[in-house]
């Protein structure tokens, strides 16, 4: 039993979250980044790779306050659990993830990361979940996460977290909005990075769920096959 | 002066024009090869990079009849004149696109492509545009090739030639057929390699023009802004 997972994600024209020089970038406009705070307020937990904590330093807090009031409403934390998979503990202690927002935070790590740096991130409030060898189990840690009662669990990226998430199936559905521009850049990162799949047949088929105009560009629901 | 240029791609839903393999990979569906045949019916000139000569030996020819009489009942050839942009002239000489179909062939070389290559080429059939001093000038090939009466110059990529095109402002319009799967891989070729844009305000900025479901994918129109 593992929680539902949906991938969402902004990319260029031409497949990129972002730039060859990994800064932040904006690829979509004010109604999109309205329906990725709404994906948010409605999933259970938000869960990102260390390289996009490295890179962006993203709080993943829910950034409106109707819907704050919202899942506190209903009972639930301001903000959805935010978990970092970080096989290494590399996540800064000060990180905005850990400084910024209420509410609970879990760093997947593997066996392989210092106890020194998994204590610290313990001592600055985050839960750890300890998973796989040298990488993080993400499997297992979803089993975990599942038992922790999550049930919604919403992905940001990047490429890296949602490749291993994609060839070991353990993703439901991904929404993409794609903006007007091309990033280019044969390093710059992607949707999916990893290995990736050798050809057509061996690759993660989709099903278009629906295909909408928003801002200057479009968002796509895919449904994973 | 140069020909009106538009990029005509097919990717997978993660932005990957092949997988990692470089594999020829059937991305799209008969509706979209038929799109694209007619597309390549009313351009005067087809051009592809050398990568995608090497890696999956096009033709470039149109593919259906109806077509073929369009274009000779209106007195044009069979098929568009059919370019490669190949810097040091390592297209094979027995490569499909100078065997097969009828039709001018043009090879864009650089001034330092080997002469011994650049006369089996010749003899092989096709045209040399010499431009260039390592790499192909992509800005005077184009005024050479209007001057030859190119006015419509479809391309159909890769990654490379793309991405040489979009950054030395050489495109108008890009349409791109999105496709039901996954590729994934941080090495797979991509709509726009190259070196990339190193954030959004240097960008390339786009114009969607339209969106339309097809097959079990869609095609997106951008303009060139």
């Amino acid at each position: 039993m593992r929680p539902y997972v949906f991938i969402n994600a902004a990319m260029s024209a031409d497949g990129k979250i972002s730039a060859y020089t990994r800064k932040q970038v904006s690829i979509s406009g004010d109604h999109d980044l309205r329906r990725v705070d709404q994906l948010k307020c409605g999933a259970d937990a938000v869960m990102v790779g260390i390289g996009t904590v490295l890179s962006d330093d993203p709080s993943l807090t829910v950034k409106r306050e109707e819907f704050r009031k919202k899942r506190l409403n209903s009972g639930k934390d301001e903000n959805p659990v935010r978990i970092v998979a970080d096989s290494l503990a590399k996540t800064p202690v000060d990180a905005d993830i850990l400084r910024k927002g209420n509410g609970r935070r879990i760093i997947l790590v593997s066996e392989s990361a210092p106890s020194g740096r998994v204590d610290g991130l313990r001592a600055a409030g985050a839960e750890i979940i300890t998973a796989g060898e040298n990488q993080v189990d993400l499997t297992a840690a979803l089993e975990q996460l599942y038992d922790m009662g999550v049930r919604r669990l919403m992905v940001e990226g990047g490429g890296t977290l949602n490749w291993g998430l994609i060839t070991q199936r353990l993703v439901d559905e991904i929404y993409v909005y794609i903006g007007n521009l091309i990033l280019g850049g044969c390093s710059s990162p992607t949707l999916a990075d990893g290995t990736g799949f050798p050809d057509c047949e061996n690759a993660c088929l989709l099903e278009l769920v629906s295909l909408e105009p928003m801002d200057a560009g479009f968002v796509v629901q895919w449904r994973i096959k």
